[in-house]
């Protein structure tokens, strides 16, 4: 279309890569920009530079930051004891809107795949056990997908612990909260059924 | 969460804002950004910042453009006699990728409603009455959404012309390619069968 700028195409073309988008959505929100372009627009280019400048993984445990060391590495009142071990980011960010664990995490950044030709040393993994060699770590939680890969990734990393003087846990496999018993998978079912509680 | 930066959270909110798009959607947009913030992060923030300072409307049809008159409006080899009036820029570079009209557009920018008390001056229609008053034109092709609203506004403008000297033309409604005779709506197979053609 050479009707409209070539920087609105290029912009459209870049925005369609992302995500969870296509041609038809960067067009969508290309034009909602435009629309309100005096405020949103200038903003959303400021901040993206600015985050583009400033964020890096933390030195320590692979979150994302704009300083050396993530708030939550640096944060007193979190327990350093406690390492749960997350892929990605987005895990990380969805354990911290769960406001239900108070200690460290450590990033992978993805899970082995012999498919993919990801071993161990393309991820977080050697980090992790340095961490934990360097002491002072008591738990490690392995808070990964319940996928093939993230399994194969919690066992590895289980299998690698063996020795260290560390208790190693993963999360509990069962009914997620609200779910119905009549839309969930039999393996979901079978799980939470192996894992029954007492009231 | 004061756990990750500041403007992290406000890109995200933004992003949240858009079209399309939720808190969960913006989240994996701006962790996939931040991947690969090299190249791609800079390279929108800079079109973002370009698109925001250069794009205006046409002065002539209201389309989104670079300049103060866009590139169909100015292109020689357009007829100039022919104006499809569509609702939205997005209808218009949708007719574009048709690549069956080689005319010259008008962008009203909304429809009429009087729910939302959006009337004739709220929108591009005084200005297209202009156009076509200042002479020149044969042909006005009402390419506006086969919705209520839509075709009130066509009415509105077909009333409005009445007496000027211009052949005032609607989109055939009918059966869309590839469509399936099972999955359509009886209105549409109604008007497809009543708008029947000779082979």
């Amino acid at each position: 279309m050479a009707e409209t700028g070539d920087d609105i195409q290029a912009l459209i073309a870049l925005l369609a890569r992302l995500p969870g988008l296509g041609p038809r959505s960067a067009r969508r929100i290309v034009l909602a920009l435009i629309r309100r372009r005096g405020g949103q627009m200038a903003q959303l280019a400021g901040l993206l530079d600015r985050v583009a400048a400033n964020s890096r993984e933390c030195a320590v445990c692979g979150n994302i930051t704009d300083r050396d060391i993530c708030a939550i590495c640096t944060d007193p009142a979190r327990a350093t004891g406690e390492i749960c071990v997350v892929q990605d980011v987005a895990d990380l960010w969805a354990l911290e809107r769960g406001q239900a664990f108070r200690g460290c995490y450590h990033v992978l950044g993805g899970t082995l795949s012999a498919l993919d030709e990801i071993g161990p040393e393309d991820l977080g993994i050697p980090t992790l056990l340095n961490r934990i060699a360097a002491g002072g770590i008591h738990e490690v939680i392995l808070a990964l997908n319940a996928t093939v890969d993230g399994q194969t990734t919690a066992h590895y990393i289980a299998d690698a612990l063996e020795g260290a003087n560390v208790t190693v846990t993963g999360l509990a496999q069962g009914v997620p909260i609200g779910g119905e018993l009549d839309y969930l998978d039999d393996g979901t079912i079978s799980a939470a059924l192996r894992a029954r509680r007492r009231y």
